[in-house]
């Protein structure tokens, strides 16, 4: 009989029917036991008798899947492939499938109130009130800065959409595909993204990580924005450096940043120190309806694969492109 | 020689244009050499010599008018008139102006970032982060939620506007003045006070402090709300009853609440005490241009009197009615 080790958690937590898909259909399944993200040694320990793997963030590696002799499926529950070694997973003719769609909406609306955050010191005033510090922050609105968007996919598509009802902030957009018709309403300016460093006082990452991406921001771009301006990341850790970050910060330099992922998670580090740096903990797709959305579709996906059913959401090959060219 | 007290501060600090309206205009000025909001008995010690008020939120009573022998105009930075005795003002022939419309896209915008923070839990997350805790919270996105807007005046009727980008949630409205063209493109529902707190799981309170409107929302109110609603109070400290809101914090009850005013300025009290509760600094309209404008009109009203020209932002008579009824 199939199994299903389901590593991504909470899982079927808010919403039971990804559970009650799996019972429906008869699959006897496991979820991770540890209750937190795996690291390779754990999922190696753990892997060898599954069939199926519902994924999260953890690392599935070359050598996790030598072990996994069982293995045929890869059901990544969200968008980014960095932890999953697609080559390898080609080359043992294990099938990958993800979700891309599903988590946009919450980390799309979640950005927007982490720029509004910013914007407002609302982190800061918060923390000084909690220690019994009353002191008033100016702050500015969005059609009063300029933003910055780097990735307009999914992800950044609809946080330039969103940031419409707040009047007509100028907006510098950077991609590797521009699509010029992302958000037609809205005047966007296309730049080279050392423009946007230099110019927006708001900056906002919608980058999947990859070879490219990876210290995309380091001490160097940090240096080169506005002495007050601001960097979000809600989309992978490393993308921006963490260390050079926090130097930076520390030394005086940025009005503030709002960083929800990390190089290693849970986070330790120096970013914790300093009150003008809006910390939250990968939580960009964690709204209820999208999580489950997430979660309810690599379940989908795992069930077909088990009933033979055709897929309908196995990872393109440009993905698979990407990985060769090196992440 | 005419001269003017400024006791709001900030003042001129971002922008120095109404400074240099004063200077321009020979007008002789003072702004509050004590840098911090001041008191009846600060402001008693202060005003005997002076013609034109321009005022922030501390409390311009009949007594303070009353040492006032020279007091011609109060001119208000903002728009909440609860801290001026207009009927005081009235029998002593004092005029009164402000700013009503100045702040409101201001704390319209601070209002949509204190929902997407609560919905998400930002505050929280960020706050367990600087200690070093890691935990991943679910939270809803505005078209999950059903949000109750009480006050559909300048400051709430932006606040519904720029609801709109995020989707369409249930929204539940009420107003002493229902204004059925407030928002024609969202479908509003039309209801009384005590449905919004039994239905609405996020209410925001956007009207004045009035008699009507101290401790509107009490243990009562709080307690007929959700378990797991949330509050936000960005228009006057007093409508919501700080001293029940702890406590119902503290026993459990509601998911979250966020404050930026209270009963008295500098805040210090429980509430400081809650994780989830997130504070701010009364910074509703602390936006470097909203703030500018506040201060630029009132200044301009100042000079428009003490030029004799026709003033333009004189306080209407329903304000002097709504105390007549008795704040």
């Amino acid at each position: 009989m199939a199994k299903v080790l389901i590593t991504t958690v909470p899982f079927g937590d808010k919403n039971r029917l990804p559970i009650e898909l799996l019972e429906a259909a008869d699959i006897e399944y496991e979820i991770n036991p540890l209750g937190r993200k795996l690291n390779e040694e754990d999922l190696i320990q753990m892997i060898s008798d599954f069939d199926v793997l519902i994924a999260g963030t953890e690392d599935v590696t070359d050598a996790v899947m030598a072990k996994a002799s069982k293995l045929k499926l890869i059901s990544r529950v969200g968008i980014g492939l960095d932890n999953v070694d697609l080559l390898a997973a080609e080359r043992r003719g294990i099938r990958v499938s993800y979700t891309p769609d599903a988590p946009a909406p919450a980390v799309a609306e979640l950005t927007i109130g982490l720029m509004l955050a910013l914007l407002r010191s609302v982190h800061v005033s918060n923390t000084q009130m909690h220690r019994g510090e009353w002191q008033r922050h100016f702050g500015r609105r969005i059609p009063e800065v300029t933003i910055g968007v780097i990735g307009t996919g999914r992800i950044g598509g609809r946080v330039l959409r969103r940031l419409q009802a707040f009047g007509s902030p100028r907006i510098l957009v950077n991609d590797i595909q521009p699509d010029k018709n992302i958000a037609p309403e809205l005047k966007l300016e296309w730049v080279g993204k050392e423009e946007i460093y230099r110019h927006a006082d708001l900056v906002s990452l919608h980058v999947p990580l990859t070879k490219q991406t990876k210290n995309m921001i380091s001490r160097e771009e940090l240096l080169m924005m506005k002495q007050d301006a601001m960097i979000i990341n809600t989309s992978r850790g490393g993308i921006i450096n963490e260390t050079d970050l926090a130097e930076v910060l520390i030394n005086g330099h940025l009005g503030g940043a709002a960083i929800d992922v990390f190089n290693q998670e849970p986070y330790s580090g120096d970013l914790a120190k300093i009150d003008r740096c809006l910390l939250t903990s990968h939580m960009g797709s964690m709204s209820i309806d999208c999580r489950a959305r997430m979660e309810i579709e690599a379940t989908e996906e795992a069930v077909r694969f088990l009933n033979n059913q055709k897929l309908l959401g196995m990872v393109p090959q440009e993905e698979y492109d990407v990985q060769r060219q090196g992440l």
